[in-house]
């Protein structure tokens, strides 16, 4: 295996192990020293593929978004084609909330990575990226839908956007199981009928 | 000064003890040693008054708890009388975003305790029985305007009530300055606006 593609994939198999930590046993568990027990590296092997904590952190964050992303796509790609903006809204909404295991961890991975960054201004500058760039490809796909009489013209897309974006609030609920998960998508696709209206 | 009296504003500033670390700090710094110190105690002192540091963080979320709603109240009694359930569902969700110093503080706090109740079954109780009643409290509040026809009576309580909870998402994008106070606001008014959009 070329060196490249193998550390590549030690960084990811290091990252996952990160993951399942914070799922299972949570974020105050997720020391270097743990990481490399349940990657099954020793502690000089992990520190090898990540010279700080930090740097671990980043990397499994994007590797999470990376995996979101890719499960977002699939998601997309079986339904008819091209999606109707409200499904891609709706497929988004769907795979950042923890309805599933696999969307579970990587919620779980950012509500710690989130509260970590509140008080590190690197980590929270590459969040910030992130999510604007989340907030930007949404807001661009409600022009769109407007452009294409989908969404009422009085709506105001820079609001529509910042709503869909904290819809995201329904992760918490429903890892606090206060909200069950039939709830959250009644809820979201209520909103997403209201925002759609003109249409029908 | 009466013991129970001395105990119960011992107990509260140790709280915002935790509080200010959280804030200022990040949750990782929040060890019992390290409150001991920021509330002037020794540890020993600190064990007297929590005998675990669960009970620390429980006690300090209910005093948060207490503390906004309290602002809440403060808020609400500023306004003409009796206030407007709009106005009512505005406040409370402004007071619970970190729109300012205290409402940051206890936010953040919030944010920690969430994190930590994934993984912790009593605190995760506990915190799901404060949710449960403040859900209980907006579709109340929700029911009352319905039947004073301030919202359309085709609306249904339960999802108005979640769609306003998911709106508390705003907190992260806030914390992560993605989004600005005036937007979060802008946002919430829409939002406001769709659900009492009968009346006027």
């Amino acid at each position: 295996m070329p060196k490249q593609v193998d550390h590549r994939e030690r960084r990811e198999s290091i990252a996952r192990a990160l993951w399942r930590i914070v799922d299972q046993q949570g974020w105050a568990r997720a020391t270097m020293r743990e990481v490399a027990r349940e990657a099954g590296v020793s502690l000089g092997q992990l520190q090898h593929y990540f010279v700080s904590r930090a740097e671990m952190l980043t990397f499994a964050m994007e590797h999470a978004a990376e995996q979101t992303s890719d499960r977002v796509e699939q998601h997309l790609d079986s339904l008819d084609q091209p999606p109707h903006p409200r499904e891609v809204l709706r497929v988004v909404l769907t795979e950042l909330l923890p309805l599933q295991p696999d969307a579970r961890a990587t919620s779980r991975m950012n509500a710690a990575y989130v509260l970590e960054a509140m008080h590190d201004p690197t980590l929270q500058r590459q969040i910030g990226i992130g999510l604007r760039d989340g907030r930007a490809m949404i807001e661009s796909l409600i022009r769109q839908a407007m452009e294409h009489g989908q969404i009422p013209p009085d709506r105001d897309p820079k609001i529509e956007t910042d709503l869909i974006l904290a819809l995201t609030g329904f992760a918490t609920l429903l890892e606090l199981n206060v909200v069950e998960p039939q709830e959250a998508l009644a809820a979201i696709d209520q909103h997403l009928d209201r925002l759609f209206r003109a249409e029908s």
